[in-house]
């Protein structure tokens, strides 16, 4: 097994290190290899992402990525030249986010039910396309247009790997995503599409919902949801959302897959490079964790992703979470059980 | 006073019934014109908006929006053609929508804090300005857009009313939502807009959230918003969140203003027309009545505009949750708190 990470900012050094070490534990052999890309590259380079160092992630069966973005980078440059950018030329189309609110996690709402979704977020296109522009830029006649571009093909591979993932759960139960009463083109083709693929899933119930109505009943009443599909601005918004009524972004784990396999996918959590903490050896490794698991399910180990979830869904259960400890602490914690999962399991 | 009312489908007319009790209360000279749109027009005779309706409607001091939408109609068509269209025409730029907790009110958040915020959610550009297209329909090399359209006109004067709010208030604090690390074009101007107009309102405080974490924090900490200033779509999904926080967008009131007071305004409550739940009777029309105090304070009837919130207030904190009545014995409490304060007030 052939590893590319990127370690990344903030406190993506440090949740890589607690992952890296419980990736030992299932894969000891996992060749890894480093790669210095971000904010420290950027100031001292003026590189993103030089096309050498993407040449050399593509030889790689997987990417495990810390997080991307520094406040003393202006905004946008390192989300669209490097983490974007890795997405789009490695074709990561299906941004795959579960949220489950693990037993002993503490969620924000009064009265949580059972949670345990799976996001399918279209990964390489809508208004992430990165096309648009400045008209009269600094004058009082400035135009600024951001235009969101879905195709059939971009549209379809999407929502047929969302239905086989509901075929493959036990609710078989999808819901679309989209705001379709007022985005009625791009609306109109990705309800065609999953009322299309809908007919070769007979098995799988479909459902629809507006963006916004979702996010409602995100809050009120987050078990209705299995499956969901949506396109890529949309699925950054509910996952966010899923990931707070979960217990937290400190959770969430996500993938960002090309499930052609033509080019390898990346996983990495969701929290971000979380600036305010980074330093300080307190960030909670096991969204990290949870991405190393998602890579190895990508990756064909379903025993050795099983053994972390079940560590993780271990410690969670048992953990103090008023003080779960040190970064360092937690990831030895998660590598002890995994290790002694092996012992016993 | 001359008042269009558009009571519209589902429950739209049923709320409206009620909200209009409690204007006679305290305006009971208003001249009321009703306009009859929405399905049952569209399906009797293809018509949407009528221009010679649309210049009727034009003579009035405000409209008051029962709600528009009905499942017999495919989607977006009475959306785009009468609700948006109203809101484009009329040129309701600043889309006001309060979001507070009432005392009594139960939050689905576990340990929910003061909720006391106004979004300013542009009305009438961005996603929604109805620009993009199909080219290659049904066919495997269908693509469809989306323009985002932006300008300095119209986020400058949004930008300049939620600081004029944000001023007038007491905790004078602002947030800017956007996506400005990915919509770089639209995230530059509405940032370089928020930034200008800062520097003519000192006394405000600025913060700027990412969509995504707006959405996290909204259920996490929304204690912490006080104004918030934000394009169409991510005022749209933001409102209805935040109506959900707060107890439900049952009691969510909006207005879509010209704050030129060149065209007419319109008030609406946020809930929709709610079809699964219409024609019972047992719509909650608070967000209606509430949604005729934003009425009243925009036409400068402040007292008025108080006397009815206080009368919700009052009802919130004082009625049986489990069953707080029929849509018209809400109506007829409100009222008669209403008509009570006069006298004692
Ligand atoms: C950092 C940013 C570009 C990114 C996104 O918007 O996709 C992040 O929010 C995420 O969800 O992974
Ligand atoms: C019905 C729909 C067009 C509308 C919108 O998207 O603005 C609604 O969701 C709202 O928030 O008023």
């Amino acid at each position: 097994m052939r590893l590319a990470v990127i370690p990344g900012d903030g406190i993506g050094p440090e949740v890589i290190a607690e992952a890296l070490k419980v990736l030992g534990e299932v894969v000891p052999a996992a060749e890894i290899t480093r790669y210095d890309l971000g904010a420290a590259r950027w100031h001292a380079t003026g590189e993103l992402l030089p096309e050498s160092v993407l040449g050399e992630l593509r030889q790689h069966d997987a990417i495990l990525l810390g997080a991307v973005g520094d406040p003393s980078v202006p905004s946008g440059i390192l989300e669209r030249g490097l983490l974007l950018r890795l997405r789009f030329e490695l074709d990561h189309h299906v941004n795959l986010r579960p949220a489950r609110l693990y037993p002993g996690v503490r969620s924000p709402l009064a009265d949580p039910p059972e949670i345990d979704m799976v996001v399918v977020r279209e990964g390489t296109e809508g208004p992430y396309a990165g096309n648009g522009g400045l008209l009269r830029k600094d004058t009082p006649h400035e135009i600024a247009t951001e235009v969101s571009l879905n195709t059939s093909f971009g549209v379809e591979r999407v929502v047929r790997d969302a239905f086989a993932r509901a075929a493959n759960r036990q609710r078989r139960h999808l819901t679309l995503v989209h705001k379709t009463n007022v985005l009625t083109h791009a609306g109109s083709l990705w309800s065609r599409v999953v009322e299309e693929v809908s007919l070769q899933h007979p098995d799988v119930t479909v459902a629809y919902q507006h963006v916004d109505a979702a996010t409602i009943h995100m809050v009120t009443d987050p078990g209705r949801y299995d499956v969901i599909v949506t396109d890529n601005l949309f699925g950054d918004i509910l996952t966010d959302l899923a990931a707070a009524v979960t217990g937290g972004i400190g959770l969430a784990a996500s993938g960002n897959m090309d499930v052609t396999r033509r080019n390898p996918s990346m996983f990495e959590p969701v929290h971000g490079s979380a600036p305010d903490i980074a330093g300080q050896g307190i960030a909670d490794p096991t969204a990290a964790v949870l991405s190393v698991a998602l890579l190895l399910d990508h990756l064909g180990e379903h025993e050795s992703a099983r053994r972390i979830e079940a560590s993780v869904a271990f410690d969670l259960a048992t953990r103090d979470h008023q003080s779960p400890g040190a970064t360092y602490a937690i990831g030895d914690r998660l590598a002890a059980l995994v290790s002694s999962n092996v012992r016993t399991g």
